[in-house]
């Protein structure tokens, strides 16, 4: 019901329960994909299990630490961006996101996470919002470059995937950063 | 963030914790209206308060159990609406409201309610939504009757209000009803 | 141990551990009648069960929130009624209840109904007791109309039973109501 | 409500909500003499820290790990009984007691312990019960001794009261003895 | 990583998470005399159980409640020890223990005890040290005896161990005693 | 009582209830030097406070997620580092630390880490180490660099220090890293 409209095509609402079929569906339908990268979806089996991932969500927004978001193309769930530490005492963030297949190559994760920078610095008081991708994920990485994120390093063997240690880019962009960059356009 | 636009001046959104400050200085500004039938308000002294009652809001939210939303009135909270119960069983839930003085008299609550109404039987699956009034509340009870709810009966000394038993009457509309009424609009 | 005898062959003891075999069987045997009203006998299946439901009325009753009491019929168990809410705010409880099938028909709920209302009023501080009742389910709306409660509403489609929505009437009864009716015995 | 009648002038009950008031006022008549064995009076300031306890009891009560009775003479509460334990894998329970100062030296206390280690035996099916006392706190060794529990050990330097060492004698007794003893009364 | 080193051959060591295989293994080499008096094995089934065995020893530890030590003989794990309760009000602790069959019949267990002794006195502040036994458990039974406990008393049918009620030997120390003991070595 | 002795000088020790005072006392005399990076220092006014600290660190060693060490020079309380996250899937851990004024300048920290990384590579099973220190507290980054851990990354206003936002360095070293490191010594 409660939605932010970013154009004709494009806009972002906070997860809700209502959206467990929605949401197992497409992820379901994209399950190929997305267990390269991100291995929750080997144990997301069920609408059951994604109905419980969307009360964890709750839970933690509730205690205001996290937020997660749908993106919603035409009207239908294509992804989903999600602030997964809200830090109040250094004020830093961390974005995480995965889109479903069919609506991958367009471009909307960037201008989604776009509106999403600016909510975090201008309304949530945020300072400093970091994202990590595996390096060899180039993909996600470019999510973070367009969006003039600084590479700030290089985490070596940060995560255990399929028996494989995987380094982690980690890219950070500042409020003053953000904001001389917003000039701009 | 996330809105819902009734219309030029008037929109609705979640309960969030930014809303603090801003929800408790509506609430202290029209503190003598609010205590005749709401005795929170004395329990409401400073702004932690209302910031322990958003984050109850969320978990009941999270919990499935519950939905407050702000009423913005040109982009400044005017009053809150809460369902305060969904029986997913029976597909049954309450609504209960109030508003700053500022903003009474305009007919924005029952706008507001009205959208709600039509939430939640169009897309929270419910079946019955109930009102409950206090017999001498006018103001309050105007809200149902206006969105063409029924008196259903008079819980006789419901409460105690300030040493004082209190009448309570319920109002239902049950989903037939509110769109047979609705298709004559 | 712990008994109020009403006369001769009636009796009322609080709920206890002790109780679940029996409470299990009566309610078993019964189980064809329980089910059309009170769907709770569906997820009875065993003793185990009925241990559990003796377990969750006990913790309520500590945290003073309610309080279940066996009808014993010259000492066997022959049904339940309960205050299934306690709210010393308002004074304000309501009474559910149940009998075993070879128990019906000879007036004993009723007569340990009003031993319990006698105590809400007189020992718990109560102000106002309400019974609510399925508007087709004759037999149970025979306890308030029988002890003098009087019929403040009825709330339509109040609760979906097997695929379909019941009203519920809503009786009540005020402790001045009470005393006056009890002197005139 | 519920009590169990011993006699004309004594009968038990389990202790409850309403009880705070008068036990509060028992406690605190008779602090000077309580505080001598028992130093849970020095905590026991105010009516709010009876209602707690009694809280603390009941929800050991519905844990199925104690049993908390009042003693009554003549309808007033005359001490507290409770069974601190209820080991129903060795079956093995144990009993602790406390007067108030004008109603000691009657046996009432006796009295009282003996209706309930038949509860105990018979009810509860215990095989075992146990009391234990300071070995210089003659008067409440009477106690197991009049019911003819056996003193089974002392067990040295068992707890620190007001900065000195003190011994426990531990009496117990079976439920064969208990009814060989009831069999000869 | 953190041991005790008693001699040559013997250490102590906190339990830890790493341990839960060796400790499995151990417990059910000696699975046929373990259940002899300690039931517990039977619910040891896969080395899962032993896993929560260890993380709810630690969190009695994390609550100041308990210590649970292995006995490492050449590095091996040979038994455990516990101090299952930390009485910091009246300083007193009680010590339980188990041995694998290989590593019985040494002194090794006897050896430990005196040192987890000698820390509970002189380093824990405990002045009462507690150990019970199974009467007909002889070899139980010598460890105290060796360590110069006294026996204090004989709980009748304190257990019920495969149906049949088993009495229990309780022994104590006290510090005075233990240092009076400890200056004649 | 459990320790891990380095060299004649130097041990290890987990954190226990027992080094409340000992380790208040050291952090209060160096409190000065110890707010300039570490925050916490000011929410430590007394030793109840170190006890807290103490209990929350066991009972994360409890659930395996953390594990507290005290450094001991000639039996004294040094300095205190920690593994304060433990992350068995990707095994990877974070170290962190501080050391009394009086026990700065002599390598001791360095020394304690080194065996510790030695303890989480080959006992804990881990892969990857991480410290992160303050960018401009040179003492702090000595640690890592004396260890052969890699510098990976800036990042940049990770914390919020006295309203100044202060970035991080991430050092890292791996098993493989560390093993070609320790043969070569």
């Amino acid at each position: 019901m409660f939605e932010y409209k970013i154009d004709e095509e494009l806009s972002l609402k906070m997860i809700d329960h209502q959206d467990a079929e929605e949401l197992f569906d497409l992820s379901d339908r994209s399950r190929d994909h997305i267990r390269t990268w991100l291995p929750w979806i080997n144990f997301t089996k069920e609408v059951e299990d994604t109905r419980n991932y969307i009360k964890m969500c709750l839970r933690r927004f509730a205690e205001n630490d996290g937020l997660t978001v749908c993106i919603l193309y035409h009207g239908k769930i294509a992804g989903v961006v999600d602030f997964h530490e809200m830090d109040k005492k250094n004020n830093v963030t961390s974005i995480g996101y995965w889109m479903g297949d069919e609506y991958k190559g367009r471009g909307l994760l960037t201008r989604a996470c776009r509106v999403l920078c600016h909510y975090a610095f201008e309304e949530l008081g945020m300072n400093r919002i970091e994202i990590r991708a595996a390096s060899k994920n180039i993909k996600s990485r470019g999510v973070p470059e367009r969006l003039g994120f600084k590479q700030e390093g290089v985490i070596r063997q940060a995560a255990l995937l399929y028996d494989e240690y995987t380094d982690h880019v980690v890219y950070g962009i500042l409020k003053e950063e953000w904001r001389k960059k917003e000039a701009h356009i």
